[in-house]
């Protein structure tokens, strides 16, 4: 009898995780991605800021997985589930056929109703995410050096950064070092340190999912960086111009989405429908209402868990989604057709502020300050993929820890509509 | 009175050694570039082939020359020479006025005459040059995986490189270790050591500006690790099925162009006629004919030693050229006006096949074998820009020496027309 094939669609950290939790059981598995790297998201915000290179957090998937004979990578793009005639459904009509499937493909920032500020505020979630963010905020100090309008300079000098959770927090404090540190003493016209990074929250407090004291502490460690930290603010309009909140107009000319996420298409492709965030509604085992074939884990499905709080948008409950899919299988594989329901264990939460701060809330124990840096730190590098990558990204935080100087301040990648780089190549 | 100005166009190894020789001269200095990065272009081929990230071998033209307050680093596209006015003209119209100017533009490399070439064969000049190559050539490993037809498949795994200069020869040896090292093992449906390497070269010998015998060594090196080579034989046709090559048709999806460079506009910005390479032809001070206040050096002027030899269009040859020019501004500045002639000393030729083997000609002595490879990675290791990116490249080195593991195979910054991993990202 042919062997039982598990599809994997996506290869984050629900994705990965189900496919290595895989290991061993009598099956093959066909992890499929439309992108060949898995993402080490919670550090994207240092590519975007100049700190990491985009190679040291990221990992071929299929060198990954390269020991496991019995798992097929795929790169392509996937269309539509036939739910009916079981199979995965690629952009050029090739169907790739299922036993069980697991979908785990994430999500995108989701500008809720306003999917024109977009282009105006680019968000953060892949790698040319990040490159064009960087590419962004260095292109705004070097326009600002040769611009001799003081406003226009102001407005290039301003830095703007919409939602307050641990993206916002990080990036906002990412964006004052790198322009009060790294850049100092290099312009002519312009002082770098004098740049306004704008942090607007339509909550109350920044961080709201840690314990309140840790967002006072995360408020007070970003307000003393020089970031201004807008709180109770809903941002009702952004152009090219800058953003307009609390009714007054902030003349911007980097404006980073950090506010929400909306769901990857798994939804769609299911013909099933989805919550306001476009997440699948699944049952208490991951799978799809209808379809016990089918889990969906991660971003892109929504579950609440037994005391009534939703399994939160985090990489590690995307980790423990995939993991609970693969034991569910195994468990149906060895004839236990239960489904034994998922728990997710929340470890903590983690931000930092700038180099030298960062909370740290394991629910049992709740650290700040610096022993929170190096805490988030090291786990931080522990989790990375590699020890090539290990090595390399403490090599690069030792290098800006000692000297300021962050090392991959490249403006690379330009889109087509604003890349004077580019145009002048052709003799 | 002011100071004598003087204006550099280019930060690439000329422009960057002008400025460097003017540490300590009685001028303001304003270098300009239309990128924001200093490039080790001899590293260029680690990046297209996945073994170095962007960032170790880039370095902000700012950063470098932070310290020289009297350097002003402008990110800005130059249109034209004012020769009467004395000032450079920017893309904004914003003029630039100069006392001295160096212009250092480089190259971009050609096709002679074959400009509908490029979109099928890129070269290899910029980061975008390399990080394109890197992706056409994952993707066509990538494309395999999911090809049944065999002659596809086939034309998916052909790689061929046009021109068996230091470039072309260290691309070759390169590709195919990626194919038989670092790939071993992570496909399914194909063995990426199959992978062909096809070397075409004009010419009767690689590495042509190298002794005889170290050209035969690099010969033999290169068939030893499995790349073909083809001697003697011009290409006549390269399109979107591959090229056409002694009357003979070879299917290839991926084709590099290594064969030849074109002087950037600078004669255009001029209005001097170049020679057939679009070079500006300098005086023996490097300046222009009739125009002793503008100097043309490196991959941009033209000029012959005394003993009949052009200066090549290597790194070295423009480093002494801006340094050169430079020197002739001091000298002026101190009341010398004699125009002392450009006299380029040859340091040698290094050109690496693959990872154990290389060949040095240092004129004086030849090295060839591992003991040049080491040689060659000491030598390239010394000449980065600082101690973290000797650090960083040191490591990946010694990864994919241990390992054999490239650590920056990231498929990334999809162009148009062919990025099935962007299009699906609108949900």
């Amino acid at each position: 009898m042919a062997r039982h094939r598990v599809v994997i669609v996506g290869s984050g950290f629900g994705g990965l995780a189900a496919a290595q939790a895989l290991e061993g059981a009598d099956v093959d598995v066909t992890l499929i991605d439309r992108r060949n790297h898995h993402l080490f998201q919670p550090l994207l915000y240092q590519v975007a800021t100049a700190s990491l290179s985009t190679s040291e957090i990221a990992w071929p998937i299929r060198h990954i997985l390269r020991k496991r004979g019995e798992v097929t990578t795929l790169l392509a793009t996937v269309t539509v589930v036939d739910t009916d005639g079981k199979a995965v459904v690629l952009e050029d009509g090739t169907r790739v056929p299922y036993d069980s499937l697991i979908l785990a493909t994430g999500a995108r920032h989701a500008y809720f109703g306003h999917d024109d500020w977009e282009k105006f505020a680019p968000g953060l979630k892949t790698l040319e995410d990040a490159t064009t963010i960087r590419r962004k905020l260095l292109l705004a100090f070097e326009a600002a050096e040769r611009e001799s309008d003081p406003d226009r300079r102001r407005a290039l000098l301003t830095f703007v950064i919409i939602g307050a959770g641990p993206t916002g927090v990080e990036l906002a404090g990412a964006i004052i070092e790198l322009a009060r540190e790294t850049l100092k003493g290099e312009f002519r016209s312009i002082l770098p340190g004098e740049a306004q990074v704008v942090l607007i929250e339509g909550g109350q407090r920044v961080l709201a999912n840690f314990k309140p004291d840790l967002s006072d502490y995360a408020l007070k460690a970003l307000r003393d960086l020089g970031v201004t930290v807008e709180l109770g603010e809903a941002v009702s309009a952004v152009d090219d111009a800058g953003v307009v909140y609390g009714g007054k107009r902030l003349d911007a000319a980097t404006v980073i989405w950090a506010a929400g996420v909306q769901a990857s298409p798994a939804a769609k492709w299911l013909g099933v429908k989805p919550d306001r965030a476009g997440r699948v509604k699944v049952e208490a085992d991951l799978t799809v209402p209808g379809h016990p074939d089918i889990f969906v884990v991660g971003d892109t499905a929504t579950i609440t868990m037994p005391d009534g709080k939703p399994v939160p948008g985090v990489g590690d409950g995307a980790k423990q989604g995939g993991k609970h899919a693969a034991r569910v299988i195994r468990a149906r594989l060895a004839g236990d057709t239960a489904g034994k329901p998922f728990r997710y264990k929340h470890a903590g939460d983690l931000a930092t502020i700038g180099k030298r701060a960062a909370v740290i809330d394991f629910g049992w124990i709740q650290l700040k300050g610096w022993i929170a840096w190096w805490a988030w730190g090291l786990a931080h590098i522990y989790f990375l993929i590699d020890t090539k990558n290990r090595l390399a990204v403490a090599l690069s935080w030792l290098w800006i820890y000692l000297s300021g100087q962050r090392s991959a301040r490249l403006i690379t990648q330009g889109d087509a509509e604003k890349a004077p780089v580019r145009e002048s190549e052709k003799l």
